[in-house]
Order: structure tokens, then sequence, then C-alpha cells
């Protein structure tokens, strides 16, 4: 419409997305009422500059806090992945930007992952592997995962989703989030986190799936891992910055705990001379867990849908709260 | 009790197997009340003769036919598995020994495995784990569980806790037996095996899991496999003789097929020249997926529950049909 402006969306992404984007009638829809700015790491400030919306499809990028000096006029920011603790510093936090993230996209595929690696753990999928390698037919006895004790660390929606798919399977589940309660409809028991260590020693496995925050950077210390029993196996799908990791590789070479599937590092992609990938019982996976086939399409449509409500004026969905660096859940 | 004879119990074992018997309670309560010949293959028929009762504790032996024309007094055979075929051959079949199994100790360990294998082939845990031997990280995209479709071929306890544990992950199971049927309380849907042919491209996994018998030996064969979809997975947890395995081969090397899980084999323990232990996409475990920590003691426990029972005169539970080869379902 003449006279009209259109808002300028800056979109934060590698070259190899930006055709990806260009190609996808969701982002073909925006692109008839916006102004589109692709930009790569190098060109985001000056993307930014006069920018209305950022819209961070590369979500492993860290190069937003050294760009915020130019935006000027942004009010919104929507990341495409579930943590958002790439956009998490103090100008962000201070602004009035609205921050939105693509909450619920990845909570079925991450439960289905976490429960695959849980049984690689228990019928020992990865010693077969092995033995396959050298032709070995080796008999063992496995484990039931049946009436087995899960805390999962995190009670958002992933959490969730992991609780009641391994509930469905015969597993015994709790959680641990910021308050302890009792009668929560996924998890029954949440204790508070603040005191995890307490009752780390009751659980055969621990997933770790809380948004990285300042209260949850590093909970998974020597002390954690020396409060699991010995049999006990860890699993990462939340941040690798949950976890101390020398602390975790020093438990694991003392037999403090007896396996641990990390698919997130505090360095990615994980350097090669890491101990981890080496190390007997360690399931590395390059931070894959959520990501199933079709779901870059469908954090486009997160983003669309988002999109639609803001130049309607209608309220955005998963508005996080700056504060708690999540979006705070309904329950 | 002076001038009561106790009955006769022969026990087929290995000599490993004779010390942990020995050592069991509900062994030792047998051993008040019979008289308990321990014997390897060697010895089997001298402990035939004029024994009331025979105990296959050892089910991987292939004795039983050999030694049969010295059980002149025999009138009940249990074996410590789910699958009979060891003991099916015409000596016995057309005798009047009862005969019965061990239904009901694997089913939701087996259960358990078939999921883990899907999962693997689903989330590419056999990928990331060949990539962590080489420190190479290196994302992919992997695929759903929730809505792929499972076709259980043989309905039977295993095949029912097979259905139930993937229906609760989100899956869709039909099952294929002897009689099609709708509104089945585990499969919904069951085909006929007779048909299954024309079934087959439905499906993202095929799970076998049907006793062996004349109508089941060799179904999976060429045909079968060239009806599946090229994505789909194959899993067997059943007999390996189900399988015509050069066809199986033949059409994962074909790309007929996408993977295979194989837990049992035509021959066992697989010989290391088979091409199986080195195919991609082919899962090799050594028949232990109903094996959970304890199996042993619990295959004791049952026929240590049937035992008594036969003392006071009482219905025997899982007594095999002789003409089906399997314990016929309530339902």
């Amino acid at each position: 419409m003449i006279g009209m402006e259109k808002p300028v969306l800056a979109v934060l992404c590698g070259d190899d997305q930006a055709r990806e984007l260009a190609e996808s009638p969701a982002v073909q829809g925006i692109e008839s009422s916006a102004v589109v700015r692709y930009t790569g790491e190098a060109g985001l400030a000056d993307a930014l500059r006069d920018a209305d919306v950022l819209f961070v499809y590369d979500f492993l990028s860290r190069a937003v806090p050294d760009a915020w000096h130019a935006a000027n006029k942004l009010r919104w920011l929507h990341i495409a992945s579930a943590g958002v603790d790439p956009v998490m510093f103090p100008g962000m936090r201070d602004s009035d930007v609205v921050l939105t993230n693509s909450r619920g996209v990845f909570d079925d595929s991450i439960a289905e992952y976490v429960l695959g690696v849980i049984l690689t753990f228990a019928k020992d999928l990865h010693g077969s592997l092995d033995l396959q390698r050298e032709s070995r037919w080796q008999h063992r006895e496995s484990e039931r995962i049946a009436g087995r004790e899960v805390l999962v660390v995190g009670t958002g929606p992933i959490g969730r989703a992991i609780a009641r798919m391994l509930t469905a399977v015969g597993m015994t589940v709790s959680g641990a989030g910021r308050r302890a309660r009792e009668n929560d409809p996924d998890f029954g028991t949440v204790h508070a986190s603040a005191v995890l260590t307490d009752h780390l020693p009751a659980y055969d496995y621990v997933v770790a799936v809380a948004p990285l925050t300042g209260q949850t950077k590093g909970m998974f210390d020597s002390a954690a891992f020396a409060a699991m029993k010995r049999t006990a196996r860890f699993v990462n799908v939340g941040r690798g910055e949950l976890v101390v990791t020398a602390d975790l590789v020093g438990a694991l070479r003392a037999g403090e705990l007896a396996g641990a599937a990390l698919d997130v590092f505090d360095t990615e992609p994980l350097p090669p001379e890491s101990p981890l990938w080496t190390m007997k019982n360690v399931l590395v996976s390059p931070h894959m867990s959520g990501d199933f086939t079709g779901w870059r399409d469908t954090l486009v449509e997160v983003f669309a849908d988002n999109w639609s409500r803001w130049q309607t004026g209608a309220p955005l969905r998963n508005v996080v709260d700056k504060e708690l660096g999540y979006v705070p859940s309904d329950r």
C-alpha cells in the first residue's frame, strides 16, 4: 500500500540458510509484508540499524551482543531455539525488546532421543555394536527399564515431554525445578534444584534439560556426580554449561557414575582432544537430539505464526521472562 | 515318607548350569520331593530312563530327539524358553507327554529391546557411535518414531507386549497372525500371515516374533523383503529360521529395505564368516533380547510353580498345543 511503511525484519542466518529460507513458503509470505534483510554475523550491526524485528535463525551464533549497539529501533527478537542463553546479555535484558523462542518444536523429538539413549545403556546396545565390529558372539544379561527411577532436571515443556514418555514405558519419574512441589501432573514430585544433591542418590538415570541461567550454570559438579549412584547414568540434552565438564570426566574415571549420554557441550563442536570422545560408557552426539527431519521448516512456521500475530497486534506466543531466562510455565 | 516313591526328574543342563541350579532355593525345594538327575547332553538318554519329568533348562540344546527312545515313563516335559521348536519332533508330538513352556518371562524385556533398536535406527545412534570412534562432530537430522507404522508378526504374549509398548510411545501398530481380525485389544487390526506380503508395503518397521512352526518357517523370504518399503527396518526377536537369511542379505544389499536388527539366527552362534556381521545398517546381537539380569532365577521359578501344581494334580500352566506349536492365546 502506497504511503504505508513496511516493517524491517533482520534475519541472522548462515549463507546456506539464506537460500533455504528464501525458498520457504512461510518466509515468502512474510516477504510480502516486510523489508527483509538477510545477514550473516559480519553484517549484523548494519542489518539491525532501523530494524523493527530480529529473527535469529542461526541459533548457534553468539554475534548478537556485539552488534546490539546498532539496534536503535528494535522491538522484538525471536530465536529459532528453545534455549535463549545466546541472546541473554545485560543490554538485551535491560531493554524493552520483547523476546520470544521456539518452545514446543523439539519436545517430543528430544523425549524420543532420551528414551533411546536410556535403552542403549540398559540393553548394552553400544556393547553389541562393539562386539559386532569384531564378529564376536558374546551373550550378556541386560537391564530392564521398567521400574527404574529417573530424575528430570528441568520442568519446562521438554522436561515434561520426557517425563510423559518415560512414564509411558514403565519408568518412575520425578522432576527437579525452581520450586519443590507435589502432585505435578507430569512429574508427581518435583524437588527443588537448590537441594538437588540431597535427592540424587535415589536415581538410576538423571536427565539434564534445564535452561541455562545464572542459577543452573555448573549445577552438575563434582558434588552432584559424587552423590549419584555408582550405577547411575547421566543424560544431558539441555546445555553443556549446566555441567562442569572436568568434574564429569573425573567422576566417570573414578567410577562415581556408570555412564553419560551427552548431546550438548560447553564448547561446540566438541574439540577433537576432548577425553569424552574416547571414554568408555560415554555416548557423544553432535547437538542433534531434537532435530528431526523437517525441523527447520517447523522453526520457520513458528516464527511466521508469531509474525502474523505481531502484525495484527495479537499477543505473541512463547514470550520469554527475561528475569527467569525462559518462558514461564502455566503450571 | 517311607514306602512312597519319589518321582524322577531329569534336568538337561550344562555343567555350569547344574551348579547354579543346585544353589537355587526353588530347586532345593524340588529336591526334597523328587529324585533329581542333572545331566548334560551325553547322559540324557540314561537320565530319561524311568524319568517322570524332563526339565530342559539348557534350552539351546538340540539333544532331546536323539535321546527320546529312552523316555519310557515320561509324562511331562518343561522347557525354559518361550519357543518350543527344539523339542517339537514327531516322536514328541505323537506321544502323550504334556509339554509346557516359559511363556511370560521374556515379554516385557523383549519389548524394551525392540523399542531400543527402533530408536537406534530412528535417531541414528549407531551412526553417532561410529562418528564418535573417529572423534568426528557431524550433525544429522533424525527421524521421529511417533506416528510410524509397525507390523508385529506374531500375536502371542511377546508380540502383545511389544505392541503395547510401541503404542505407548506414539507408534501405530498392527499385527499379523493365523487369523485376520479387527478390534484386537493390543493390535486393533490383525492381518492373516498367509497374505503377509500384501500388507508389508504399508509399514515402516516389521517385527518378527512368531513361533517357529511348519507354517512360519522361512516366511520372510525375497518376496517379503521386496514388498517392504525401501525405508523399512526389519527386526527379528523370534527365531532365525523365520527368515531365509540369504534372501535378507540380498535384499539389504539391493536396498530393498533400509536396515535390520537381528537377535536370532538360523545358526547360533552366528558364524564369523556371516556377511551380517559387517553389513551397514545391520545390528547383530547374540540372542539376548529377553535376558534381563535375574532371568535364570525367574525361569526356575516358573518351572517350580508348575512342579508344585503337578504334585497336587492341579492344571499345569503354559501347556503347549502340540499341533499349533505354541500355547494358544485366550484371545
